[in-house]
């Protein structure tokens, strides 16, 4: 099937596809807070409403315990391959809401950028992949493969429900290969295709003291402070080196063939790069591994927050009965994080000081993920990189983690193509988070060639007879 | 003069003394947080106009340049001496909010207790006085002594305005001796007088990383997280034995003699005691100093809160930019705020990484004080417990601070007489702060009879003739 109609409609469309992105980003799909669910459930209903509008067919909004999967499909290609897409339409918290230039909910072009909570993370890279759909579907009438879409609004918290939604929508779901876009690529001409995730594990790390908050000036030097102990306890986490210090931690860490650390060499970011993406002067950690590695095949433990005692303005005098910190481990081959999280376990209760109580509670597992870079699906990604952004992608790991990308390759046994288009200095998760206008129109354009190379490469096995 | 009139006046109008206190506690003075200083205003009129409905005279909100101090004086005793009474309006913050039974400002008398802020910090212990003065007032026309109210609504942010006003007001405010009751006793039929307050030094320590918030996925355990590096840098400052790692910080704290360290053996609370007061299991810090003396004659370094990351529901996987801590130091005899914050800037600096920054920022400066328990004014103040609690008071050491004891003492020369009438149990800056009512009420008596004391005991040395 030819390109041409459809790359010719996203280019001519382009400040249609950027008014409806900013519709879609305005929506405050903040998954990880209660009081947002209803705005979940309005994004939900306004894409498929949407997916319904370009031409996809059987749209539904499936009701999962939290927040619904939008689910739309097109199966009018009898001897083409299935693709599943994924994408995620929730969003992670904005705060700190002071940092914003513009309203994290008020998505605003500046330059040759749109800024809103979500931007890249993931409306836009989601919708990179619909605006190819549309384009196909509003020209030729058809798309070159069977195609079923999968949004869901769980992701930034870990996708707590989606093991159960895929076991239970096991035949409609199954595919050759799924896409998705949810990361980032080296630099606008520097196109990348992601072949690994880290794992994570997600836990709350909670110490109690005297069951009370106490005066400082009256009690102060004669118990232990829970908030103080909560920092011993996180400090003692790593050692000097900046290696996690809970034994065993590291037990299961796959070492890499020389070649494949050869390739990381020659295809990955340079610490420079990567200290100039993150904004840092100085880097941190184990010495013996360089920083792509460190923050890809090297496991790391984050503080992510802590809450204890008075954080308003002046002096409050306090020792506070009990402090929180909110902690994630991001794993690598092989770790398992069950394993992980009894070690934490064990470790935690061994060093908490008999001064104080510990508690731990687990938020979020998802297994590391790797993908065959030698797979036809990826050929047809870098084939249509070359088309879309004019570069041949690099390889790269990443060091984030997207749960469906494992649990698709241990139910389906299928490959998940992962294609970026966010930009290192994109601030995913962080305030003035954007996304680059070019690398939505390219993005559309390697969606559109992808669809087209997929067609040409890959062969059915499901559904319209396996031939594999 | 005779008491007794004023006696009975108290004992009659018990329920409308509850009553006036429950209106002043409603008022939600909260010093630190500038929201409240609307509230701070309307409660000073409320206590000035309160003031001269019993009786006191030249009655004014003055105002300093953040909350106002209410004066009222009654100088018509030629003959007598001039007792300054000093209080405080303005409370601590209520949070958390939760863990109160019943609202913080909507006053609530469950059994014998007034629940509420401020109930005994300082509202209802300052009203003691306010209604022992009316008794006399009311009943007498008149007073044993000259007496001076100085209510103050920036104790709980370290009275910074405090200093200069009495500097401005230093020949309106002379007297022969002061009285507060800002503390606590050791039980409802065990009164106690304070005569050892220690210093304070609050700082906020700011580490900043990277000009951004990170995405843990992408840059775990290539940065250095800054609020990782606070809890390394927090849990630094104590050593194993709990005593504070600071260099130096030791070095001028006074070495009692065996006489008072015999005295505060015997006078003291036991450990026991102090952890069935804390509510806590186990004690903590210096081995070699009894729980007593950890809060009292030594100098103790306490986290009252961090504010880094995120602290909502859930997951979010970021490296906050920045971290900061809230910490106190109580400080003894012999040291100095300003050489303490000196020793802790010059430390910090030493040992911050070089992978992050950090600032300090000082709010709150007090130093030690001591009360002389042999001075007459003393004797007057265990004379009035007497026959107010029926009871010999024992004399006790705080942990805690009120900056207005050592001003006074360095600007008149005059010692303060520190009558507690709040419990150990009490809850000061805590949830469900209370005030006992029979305390309330033996208060009173004690100030009716501390004011006739202290007339028959001191002589004036001021306003009418200095006779010393």
């Amino acid at each position: 099937m030819s390109t041409a109609p459809a790359l010719t409609y996203a280019q001519t469309h382009r400040n249609r596809f950027v008014a409806e992105l900013i519709d879609f980003i305005r929506f405050p799909t903040v998954s990880a807070q209660p009081e947002h669910s209803n705005d979940l459930q309005r994004c939900a209903a306004w894409l498929a409403q949407h997916l319904q509008s370009i031409g996809l067919e059987y749209v539904k909004v499936i009701p999962t315990p939290r927040h619904p999967v939008v689910y739309a499909e097109w199966c009018h290609a009898p001897a083409a391959p299935t693709v599943l897409i994924y994408g995620h339409y929730d969003v992670q918290p904005p705060d700190p809401l002071h940092e914003w230039r513009s309203p994290a909910f008020e998505p605003t072009v500046r330059g040759n950028d749109l800024y809103g909570r979500g931007a890249s993370d993931d409306k836009g890279q989601l919708f990179t992949h619909v605006k190819a759909l549309e384009s196909y579907l509003q020209t030729t009438g058809k798309l070159p493969v069977n195609i079923k879409c999968l949004f869901e609004g769980e992701e930034e918290i870990g996708s707590p429900n989606l093991p159960s939604f895929l076991e239970r929508y096991r035949d409609v779901l199954d595919a050759e290969v799924a896409v998705l876009s949810d990361m980032r690529i080296l630099a606008p001409d520097r196109p990348a295709l992601t072949y690994a995730l880290r794992g994570a594990l997600s836990l709350e790390l909670e110490v109690r003291g005297s069951g009370q908050d106490l005066h400082s000036g009256t009690f102060g030097g004669a118990v232990h402070n829970p908030l103080q102990a909560l920092c011993e306890i996180i400090a003692s986490l790593h050692d000097d080196t900046g290696r996690v210090a809970i034994p065993g931690f590291y037990d299961r860490v796959r070492r890499w063939s020389d070649e494949e650390q050869a390739h990381m060499a020659r295809s990955g970011p340079s610490d420079a790069q990567i200290l100039r993406d993150a904004r840092a002067e100085q880097d941190w950690g184990d010495r013996c591994y360089t920083l792509y590695e460190r923050t890809t095949t090297r496991p790391a433990l984050t503080l992510n927050g802590i809450i204890g005692g008075y954080r308003g303005p002046g002096v409050k005098a306090v020792i506070p009965a009990s402090a929180m910190a909110k902690l994630n481990v991001r794993l690598v081959p092989d770790q398992d994080p069950r394993d992980i999280e009894q070690l934490f376990r064990q470790h935690i209760a061994r060093i908490t000081p008999v001064t104080v109580h510990s508690t731990i509670q687990t938020h979020l597992f998802a297994k590391p993920a790797l993908v065959d870079r030698r797979h036809p699906a990826m050929r047809a990604a870098a084939a249509a990189y070359r088309n879309g952004f004019g570069a041949t992608p690099g390889f790269l790991r990443s060091g984030g983690t997207i749960p469906v990308v494992n649990l698709l390759h241990e139910m389906f046994r299928i490959p998940t193509v992962l294609m970026g288009f966010a930009l290192p200095d994109d601030r995913m998760h962080a305030p003035n988070e954007k996304f680059h206008l070019p690398n939505y129109y390219n993005g559309i354009a390697t969606s559109i060639w992808f669809l087209a190379e997929v067609a040409a490469r890959l062969r059915s096995r499901t559904r319209f007879g396996r031939s594999y």
